[in-house]
């Protein structure tokens, strides 16, 4: 009696796919390489096999009349009511294309399948899937931003995603809170992508180390070979207590901190799910987050104000996908 | 056939008031001294005898079938749902006070009248009062910003009022564009209401008249009596060609248009409503604004964005208190 789905997340380099039970969760995954050099119809086609497969499997096990359909996450701009997603980074050869209607279309002509599909960009499936199986079950109302490469986010009103009247709201990592920052990212001075996203947080530990002119195990490594200082290290070096790293990570969380206050006041959402690689870093980045954003904020509004970690790790993408479908 | 309503402005000086009617607009006004000695319980009085007064002279002529009820609009926190003011600034000795329930209680043991009562925050009032009577009727969905001693906002989505989950929602004079600023209004650096309320965009120009060294007529206005120096007279100034005014709004328009760019990276609103004294200062402020809030946002969102004066003035208020009633 239970719905199930097949969840997609379609990257720039993987795609990473799924039979996601309503109530269970993952039950099989499955996952290939981006095909980058045929364009949308080599994507579609690519999609479709996964699809396919995946469905033959689980109507081996699970009852087709509870399935619910295809949910699909995908970077770059998607308009969620037409199925088009336009520009996605990273995928060659792309520019404004129906993937939604295509695939479909695609499933019934090869495979005589008509199932519903359902598409959204990465970042708002990504706080989907926290809202209905991760950190933001507790949440009403919550704002999930991604920390990696780049700053993401996805806006959840009232259980359901805040998608805004043209689709691309959430872009929390153009926010701009130094804007005479000679720090840009797309043309943008002193957004938060330009200020946290990894390559920013490398390039603020470099100039900090060098500064510091300490003799640490990080300094070494940093003049050893600049292009080793990662975040991954930046995390080791400031657990075991070095004062450089740890500047540069309460740095980076009282910059986030100041991101998160606009978003308070302009939206009144004070529950914020962090994600993506760099929240790695877990407390290091949510402690002086959490203080700057009270510091930035009017006590009026300090009432519930919460940082937490995402739960779902790379498998938001999977589960927000599957989500759409139980909508 | 037609419903009406009484929409009232409380505010730290004065109490507007007005029979509004939901086709035909405002009927009869009227304004009262705001009594600031006597706490809540005196300005709710204050607001019964008002009320009452306006019904009773309404009822001549109305229809009281068709008498939608009493929306009031004022300053500070407040919670919609329970009809609660917070904290009103200007309004001494008042701190979290039921003026809703209050205000129905006096009106039906005083005078027998069982009203329905509608409370919401001024700057959402203004807001709604725009949506559905003023420059907001073309938008569905837009934030208006309120130019004045403060900075202050209300978001209108889908032609609703946004409250957001606390009521807290649309305070865009926090938005913190300039984090390491050293300028601050209540203790938040950077904010817009720091960088460009009444008090901070005298104080630029003060500063950028000064570091000018021009022999201009606003120089030596400035030179005479630095007090003298007001947003009237630097949109004078500017109107006749001062090249210090004109840079003044220049700069002005400039931290607006960022401001907004958030907003719109954020919540996906592209239709701004700007309103307030200092909103007079019209194309000075709006074109770079408008000119900072493309350069501020991705070109993916450039589509529609718009910046248009408020239409209702210092009658947003009473109009959006009504149309909380019609709502």
């Amino acid at each position: 009696m239970s719905r199930w789905a097949i969840g997609v997340d379609l990257g720039g380099t993987g795609i990473k796919a799924a039979i996601v039970g309503e109530e269970s969760g993952i039950l099989t995954k499955q996952r290939a390489l981006t095909d980058t050099v045929s364009g949308p119809t080599g994507i579609v086609g690519q999609l479709a096999a996964i699809i396919t497969d995946l469905y033959h499997v689980a109507s081996e096990t699970l009852d087709v009349a509870d399935f619910a359909g295809v949910g699909l996450g995908a970077p770059g701009a998607v308009d969620a009511e037409k199925g088009i997603l336009s520009y996605p980074p990273n995928l060659p050869g792309w520019t404004v294309f129906p993937l939604r209607d295509e695939l479909q279309k695609l499933l019934r002509q090869k495979e005589e399948l008509s199932i519903p599909v359902f598409l959204d960009n990465d970042a708002n499936v990504a706080a989907f899937g926290e809202a209905v199986y991760g950190a933001g079950r507790e949440f009403r109302d919550f704002l999930m931003v991604t920390l990696g490469t780049g700053v993401g986010g996805g806006i959840v009103l009232n259980r359901k995603l805040y998608r805004g009247p043209h689709g691309t709201a959430g872009e929390v990592g153009f926010m701009i809170i130094d804007f005479e920052s000679p720090i840009f990212h797309a043309d943008i001075c002193g957004t938060l992508e330009s200020l946290i996203g990894k390559k920013a947080i490398v390039a603020l530990a470099c100039k900090m180390i060098k500064a510091s002119k300490s003799d640490s195990r990080l300094a070494r490594l940093y003049n050893r070979d600049h292009s080793r200082i990662s975040p991954r290290k930046l995390e080791h070096a400031a657990l075991s207590g070095d004062a450089v790293a740890l500047a540069v990570w309460e740095r980076v969380g009282t910059i986030l901190g100041v991101g998160l206050a606009n978003v308070t006041a302009l939206m009144d959402i004070r529950k914020f799910v962090i994600g993506g690689g760099i929240a790695a870093a877990g407390n290091l980045v949510f402690d002086p987050a959490l203080d700057q954003l009270r510091r930035s904020t009017l006590p009026s509004m300090h009432e519930g104000l919460e940082l937490v970690p995402a739960h779902l790790g790379n498998k938001a993408g999977i589960y927000g996908a599957a989500a759409l479908c139980f909508g």
